[in-house]
């Protein structure tokens, strides 16, 4: 059948948690996976999300599952309260399949892809034959991971459901000219990720190559909004529409989350360099 | 010859080592396996070793291994005394085959399995040309893992032996009501993997749900068996049966090694809240 | 066609960038790739590359090359002026194909091979339909290294240059019987690899087993030239031909350029116990 042959080798699995590179953790879910699925293909996405952040394994979950190729499925377990009432939970988009707790860390990106399907994961007999309380992420997850990987349907797999947990995500708005809007995500290198896409720079008549203000933690700011980091002088500030295709604030070759103090969450606010905020 | 092609998609390789992921050290033992078998498998179990730590590259290798499908190969290396009169050793078990420097890094992972056949690596042909003594990793051991993958037999690669070096592991005893034991591991999050196995639980009479009194480093606590780590509030400390299916430490939220200030090693006797100790 | 298929099934990428693993930069070049190239394989060589350490990528990935197979392509991307400029960069050798920034990254490896022609990426039918100015990592690199992947032929991709950026490297000579060479890379163990190849080493007349002066940051050091690790007490400072190849100062089980103070660069000069520098 080299229908069905074709169809597994093509089958990439995208893996994020926070249980660090050090421990076995990560290694058995893998081989969980590849010991029911042993031509499944595993992609790393993280494995250093903050630990117990959901919020973080979130954004990096969201921010790389666009790229994958259609069919893959996705784990993604940070996971606090594992063991406790919450649901372990598979969205189905019409591109890809995630799987994960039920705690707000796989509806970002499934939402991006649209979900189709929800389910409550109940079937037993695709978990493992005695499941640790402390790690659903190998004796649940990654076990339903493998089965997903074979082709097993979901439908097999548990319980429709549609109010699966969404956590708040930061937005901005265009306001009497300024954007307010928040840090969302700092990545390794001190980028500041912000929740402001470019269309509201449009909107509001930004241009590249004009001096902002920007105000952070009460302090204001000038900084040229500028298309690469290379555009400002070495340990410069600015602000750039970044890979994740967002108003991101960057030093040239430096840190801006350590220049500006800037942690997820706090807000931020730009204006035209003529107007008062 | 479709079996022969089957069997050599299959195979998977398990990787350990105290290499760190900065260098070019892991790249270039996975470069020389897939040089001889381009279609081998290979996972990371870890290569965030502590330093020269066999004992904790034994203790994660034993962790992962149980998880890995039947015919896995597994490398690790932690090895201090390359280049020295250490020998070159490969253990085989009903399972898998375990290579690596002897000087206990395999003996627990493949005693678990049962070892089979010991074998001291001596065949050169099997060996990379030139042998740097600083780096049989690369030049002695991935070639062995490549030719194994092919389906070369062990028999050809050494001479049996049966005096390999195996390492005190930490064990706990049942006494007057009390269980001793040891700091097995700590792992990234702080959780503390004891030498404690449930069964001894079990036959101490000791109950989930029950509130322990636990002595570490002098101090006495009281501490509740639980699940998970979610059944005490965030930030206490807790005791229960964790993914290594050995009794942790462990802190909601927390880091038990810290707060308790746990080093692997350090004695741990649990008791009944009603006893004295 | 079972040759092309073949074919297909060996195609390995090596990965290398200073983008680290917390964030999903690494996994987005990855599923671009696989995206393009499903039965790709992917090793990474690092992305704990110091950031924007052009120089340190360079070693790191000249180090990892040649153990890779005939037909493996690389990637490297520690990209400072990513967005300006520098140009895109494709080196041919007659047994690899390497990718990145035009900023020196890519020639010390390619140029140990043999580089047989270069090219210049600017045909954007093989990049990403949009390019972040400040990814090209993503959305040229890893859609060219998608498409060579495939069998794309080079020549399609970009126009033939020959003005390619080599940094400079640090070189050795030997002198009055005196060695003097420089600090080239220190691995994550604290080992220092020198530029001092040990044919110059022969070409003075040391040996092994023999005691030699060694004059770093004006302070001299007995030290003993020797094979490997274990042949000095624990905690010695020694000098060994390393797996780099290169005369490297170690400390056995310890760290080398935290004893001496070496940083890349720093000036390093042997001799005979009895002369004088």
């Amino acid at each position: 059948m080299p229908r069905l042959r074709e169809a597994r080798t093509m089958v990439l699995i995208g893996l994020l948690s926070d249980f660090g590179l050090k421990d076995a953790y990560v290694a058995q879910m893998k081989a969980v996976i590849l010991s029911l699925s042993p031509s499944a293909a595993i992609v790393d996405i993280s494995h250093e999300i903050a630990r117990h952040n959901v919020h973080e394994g979130m954004f990096v979950l969201a921010s790389a599952a666009p790229y994958f190729p259609s069919g893959t499925i996705f784990l993604a377990v940070v996971d606090p309260e594992v063991g406790g009432p919450r649901r372990s939970l598979l969205l189905e988009t019409g591109k890809s399949k995630f799987v994960g707790p039920d705690n707000g860390i796989l509806a970002l990106a499934a939402e991006k892809e649209g979900v189709v399907r929800a389910y409550h994961l109940t079937e037993s007999m695709y978990f493992a034959g005695e499941i640790s309380p402390t790690f659903h992420g190998r004796d649940i997850f990654a076990h339903v991971i493998g089965h997903l990987a074979n082709g097993i349907s979901p439908i097999l797999m548990g319980q429709p459901v549609s109010d699966y947990v969404r956590l708040k995500i930061s937005e901005a708005r265009l306001e009497g000219g300024a954007i307010r809007g928040k840090a969302a995500h700092i990545d390794c290198f001190g980028n500041v990720v912000t929740s402001i896409h470019p269309e509201l720079l449009e909107r509001g008549g930004f241009k590249f190559g004009e001096r902002l203000k920007i105000r952070i933690n009460g302090k204001m700011r000038d900084i040229l909004l500028c298309r690469t980091y290379s555009d400002v002088a070495s340990g410069e500030l600015l602000a750039t529409v970044g890979g994740h295709g967002l108003l991101e604030l960057a030093v040239n070759q430096g840190d801006a989350a350590k220049l500006t103090g800037v942690q997820v969450g706090t807000p931020i606010i730009i204006q035209r360099a003529g107007l008062s905020v």
